[in-house]
């Protein structure tokens, strides 16, 4: 009985925790669209994360001012290297990539906006347990909003403003904690050999599609 | 043995399924932000909403034009009548309300954009199940995109395009199927005595918010 009573105060406990800044799983994959405000860019694109080798991989396809474009990029930060990976004529450009490497994570100074249920808690699978926060961009000045699940600390939206578009609202969704084909990560054979751009300005994880030509 | 078999084709043939154009339930209560491009507008409700009577009430925060204001409104619309309701003063104005109720469905016509986890399937509580659907606007030209769970047709979130607002996104959450106080559906009775009206224009339910002053 008395256990039972004890069980009974952690679970109350856990049920009335505050939710807590968090961190997402070092290793994700997944699909996210991007778009913006003034609709010049509009992009979705599918992603390998690894948080654990500073690697990420996006495969996108969108439009930007009404053109549309595909990119396939691999960023080793660790290495400070960004690859332009062309499949159809296995070729690749280097570039430097500068900043450092940021977790997907809610920041320990951010403010929690609320608690939500996405969809529905009356019924099972209808609902999904969100936490949205906001704070302040660290270097820039503006605002920034994050949602992330509750259990697990998964990624759903991300919101910002830039000077280029305005508010730029990421949407993720199909993410899958673990890397199926850790391969991706790694520039393909027929990159090994390609050379630096030593002229290239240095690209900036965020500001990826404002050097889009 | 052959029970079994039949059991499992049974569950292939419902897994394997197709998402198909759905009603929501005809009894919800939850929460609401609508956010425009522009920024004209941006409001956060509490939602009520019977499809069975047809009623709908709305309380909503919010600023439009860099103004914040308040509203209550409750929206009849076998009677098409329309209360704004101030219970501060106990007072109410009564409006004709036009146009015919729109139950929350996806139109039988809507085209399947694609199914969707919001979060992760990676583990329990971590995703949310969800299609998104497109379509064109009934009477106006212009596309509508809305995302519903896939169990329990609930909704997600509503865009559409408007001339005075651009594109216009409404959000749900926190919704639970039925509703807790159905009095909260009838008109107050300081509202009773209320007279409509008659110089006043009839108010379309999607063009509340331009009416605002």
């Amino acid at each position: 009985m008395r256990l039972l009573v004890v069980l009974m105060c952690l679970l109350a406990g856990c049920l009335a925790q505050k939710p807590h800044p968090c961190r997402s799983p070092p290793l994700l994959s997944g699909a996210l669209t991007v778009s913006t405000q003034n609709e010049k860019l509009w992009a979705y694109a599918q992603y390998l994360y690894d948080a654990l080798g500073q690697r990420v991989r996006l495969r996108e396809l969108g439009t930007y001012q009404n053109k549309s474009f595909t990119q396939d990029v691999l960023l080793l930060f660790r290495e400070g290297t960004m690859y332009d990976i062309f499949e159809n004529n296995h070729t690749c450009s280097k570039r430097p990539l500068k900043g450092v490497f940021h977790p997907m994570a809610i920041p320990k100074d951010a403010s929690l906006l609320g608690q939500a249920i996405l969809g529905s808690s009356s019924g099972p699978g209808q609902g999904l347990l969100v936490n949205t926060w906001t704070g302040d961009l660290h270097g820039e000045t503006g605002k920034y909003m994050s949602t992330v699940t509750e259990f697990g600390c998964i990624p759903v939206s991300t919101m910002y403003h830039t000077v280029q578009f305005g508010w730029m609202m990421t949407s993720f969704f199909n993410n899958v904690i673990g890397i199926s084909d850790p391969g991706q990560l790694n520039p393909p054979d027929f990159c090994l050999d390609t050379e630096m751009k030593a002229d290239e300005e240095p690209v900036d994880f965020f500001h990826l599609f404002r050097n889009k030509h």
